[in-house]
Formats: structure tokens, sequence, C-alpha cells
């Protein structure tokens, strides 16, 4: 390969391999050696990168220096972007259509687009990105796309909560919570071989009215001695009577705020999530 | 930005452009215009990352020529890199410990880490590229993150399918089926509006024992005119007495050859996916 084309192939290369590798220390030996390069090439390269992707928006370079060191990709999406991206869905969520019984809203289609979630994702991802994260938790079924997206930006294993107590793997750990808003008594279980001792935990889920599941899985948490650093929702309900997580636990992208089942007006705007992000 | 700097950015830019945006076409004039740079620099470019995409595995690059024309990125995992991604989860999953009772594996943790997750969807998305899908379907929950991992590939939505009749989203679709090795009649329900009519679907779940599951979902599709153009399971069981799905129909990864329960010894081999990878 002649000089100019391996420096673009390298620039490529390490591209893909970062995005490809969020969190993960990266050596500059790794590419130095692979494309034959001097460390001081593959230092300008990374310039490179790092200008693009801050521009672009699309997340930060860490340079660790020394014998040990290397280059560290944070994904994160910048305030404006976010924001557009969660007004965007705001707008779509006021949809009549979308009200389901319970005052519930249809929201499967976009937790269900890949590139929305992604997005999404990347949000929440940005805003605990400080936080240390080991594992993102959440409980089935309709949180699950969610907290994947999330993790697949933080790189960090998903463990799953389920809602009954036939779990078969293994030694299971059960909990009774009330549900805030149906007020009744509901089980969750995880086996106890999902999630290590001490683990720094971020719960993520799709919704959150009265916050019971929420509460029930904070709760879940201690029987694991593991520490909830942060809760992400998606949506949040207003008005709701009596709130079991407090307004500075959590983190939601977008609130409804007017739910009207018989005129069927629907109001939803931006979360406390904006006030987090200083990208 | 001096000149040797532009062009080095514009790649770094269409790399993570190509790589966000899977199976979209994307027009030329769309980095032409962004980077002040003549259509032809673009194209070189673009050789440039389609050698490295193929050179390490990558992918493919699709380019269309004409007015209408740009550049298409087809996520691809090479046959040999898959073949050992199969084989270190086979020899994980062969660990006495993953024995659950009625004859399952453990592989929760596999399927939560978002690294090995993303290897294992790129794999189902290699082997079914050529399919033309419009949605990912998997049953609830065990599936869902492969479903989604698969479907971020394919760029395409995915559709989960709920386990009960209770599903509030509208009007909606329910089926009974056997479960195949428990013989017990199940339900497994759809809303009407998550799936539009002929829609192109790929079955995606984490393991089949007879079978019953998947076929139930391929009955389901039918109330929906849908066609099932793949099937693509995690790990398969062997050993089974009557298989509800006929060979030919599915693609699994892996295959439990043999699992007793006495003496703890399970036996995983690579699945049937190997001859439907031709890159």
């Amino acid at each position: 390969m002649e000089k100019k084309l391996r420096r673009s192939a390298r620039l490529v290369d390490m591209t893909q391999h970062l995005l490809a590798n969020p969190y993960r220390l990266i050596p500059l030996t790794l590419f130095a050696e692979e494309f034959g390069s001097a460390k001081s090439s593959i230092s300008e390269d990374l310039s490179i990168i790092k200008e693009l992707f801050e521009y672009k928006g699309i997340g930060v370079l860490k340079t660790v220096a020394g014998a040990a060191g290397g280059v560290k990709y944070i994904p994160m999406i910048n305030r404006g972007l976010a924001v557009q991206v969660v007004e965007e869905i705001c707008q779509r969520l006021e949809h009549p259509d979308r009200l389901l019984p319970g005052g519930y809203l249809y929201m499967s289609d976009i937790l269900g687009d890949p590139e929305k979630l992604n997005k999404i994702g990347k949000i929440m991802a940005t805003v605990f990105a400080e936080k240390e994260i080991d594992v993102v938790m959440t409980v089935e079924t309709k949180g699950i796309p969610l907290a994947y997206a999330t993790a697949n930006y933080l790189n960090v294993p998903v463990v799953i909560v389920r809602r009954d107590s036939k779990v078969t793997e293994g030694s299971v750990v059960s909990i009774n919570y009330v549900s805030g808003s149906s007020k009744r008594i509901q089980t969750m279980s995880l086996a106890r071989r999902v999630l290590q001792e001490n683990s720094r935990v971020l719960i993520i889920d799709d919704y959150m009215k009265a916050g019971g599941t929420v509460r029930g899985m904070v709760d879940l948490m201690k029987e694991f001695n593991a520490a909830v650093v942060g809760i992400g929702v998606f949506v949040e309900a207003a008005e709701v009577e009596e709130r079991l997580v407090e307004d500075e636990e959590y983190i939601s992208l977008a609130r409804v705020s007017q739910l009207d089942m018989r005129d069927k007006e629907i109001k939803v705007v931006p979360g406390n999530f904006v006030n987090q992000i200083d990208f």
C-alpha cells in the first residue's frame, strides 16, 4: 500500500474500532503495530478523529498517557441534538391514537425502531456517563430494548428482572412490591448468579407512573448489596398522587404533563434530563 | 482546514455515518456538500473504506450508480470469524453449571453481554442479509436482546409477541399453541397495530427445543398475512423426539448435541448456519 492509502485505511480502521468498543482503553500500540506506523502518526490521527467526533456530537475521546495508556471512546450526544430528538418524540407521543386503557401510551413503535432506540439509548448513556456503571437493569418486557440500547453505549451487561418467581436459573431472590397505580401486590425475581455483589447498577425503564416498579427494583438491589447509581425512565406520567420515587432520584426524557382520557388530549414535554447533559 | 486534514476528517465522518446507517442508501452528494469535495474524491474515499471493511470482515459497501444512486453499508461477518465466535460460545455453554431444570441451559450472561450479543446479532444479520426483511419478530422474554441486536444490523424494527392475552395495545390477535416439550396449551398475542399486513418477517429466538413456540409464531403470522422469510435460533436442542419445525426452515448458531442431566455432561457444537455465510 502506498503511504497515503495506508494512512487513510488506518483512519477508517481506528474510527470503526473506537465506535465498536466504547469505554474500552485501547493502547496506541494496537494501531501502530497493525499499520506499521509511528505512535506520533497515531496520535495525529486520533486528534483528527477526536475533533470530528466532537464537532459532529458523536462522543469524546479520552487519552490516557503513559506506558499503560491509550485512548477511550465515550459515546455522547450533545444537548442540542438530544433536545431535538426528545422534542420530536414528544410530538409523536401526543397523537390521540396512542392513548391506551389505564392512562398508558402506545410506544412500542418508537421503542421498536433501532434508529430511534439508539438515539434514546445514547441520551441515557450521556446522562449517566460519569456514574461508573457495572450493569444496566430493567424489568421485563417493554423496558428491555431501551436497557440494551443504553448498555450498548456504556458497554456493560444487562440484567433482566422477571415478573414472576418461576425463574429456573438456580437460586432466586424474589420480592413483593406494590404497584403504585393499581395498588396490587406483585412479585419480581432475579437469579442470584446474574448479578455480582456490590455492583453499581443503572435502572432503566420505559414508563413510570407512581414508580412502584422502580421502587421494587431499588429494594431488590438491596438484597444483592448493589448500589443503584442512577434511574433513567423514558417517559414519566405527571399528576401522580403519590410518587414512590423522589424527584432527585431519577431522570426522565419525557413527561406526560396532561392526559385527558375523555377528550383524548395528550400533552408531552421534555423531562428533567436536559440539565444533565453538558456536552 | 488544510486540504489533508479535510480529507482525513471526511474519511472519519463517512466511516461513522455508514456504520450508523446500515442498509440505508446514502447519496454521495451528502458527503460532497458537507466537505465541499468533488464526487470523484468521495468515490476514492469510498473505495478505501470498502477495502478496509472487507479486509477486516466488517461488511460490504454496495454502490448504486446514477442520479438517485449512492452507497449502502451491509454489515457482514466473515465465515472464519463467525465460526470462531460460535466455537467459543459452544465451549462456554458446555460448562456443567449451566444445566437448568427441564433440560435448559443458562445463557443469560452471554445474551446479556453487549459485545457478545452484537457478534451473535451480526452473524444472524449476515445469514439473512439477502432476505429483504421488513421486521424482526420474537416472543418475550429471553429472545428480545438477540432480536434487537439482529434488527440493529438489519436496520429494521422489532416486534415482540406477548405470552399472554392481557395486551392493552388495542385490537389484539391471540392464538393458542402447544408447547412442544411440555405439551401444554399456551397463548401468544400480538396487537394488530404493531405489524403491517404483508410484512416480510424474520423470526429470532434464543432457544428451540421441539419448536412449538416458533411454530406458534409462524401460525400467528398467517393472521397478519405476513411472510416468514427466515427463522434464526441461537441454540437448538438435539435429540428432540418430534420437531415441529422442518430442518430446512430454520438456521441455528449452536446445537446441544448431548445433554446428560445425571452426569452433567453437555456437548455443544456449531449449528447449520455455517453454510449460509459466504462472505
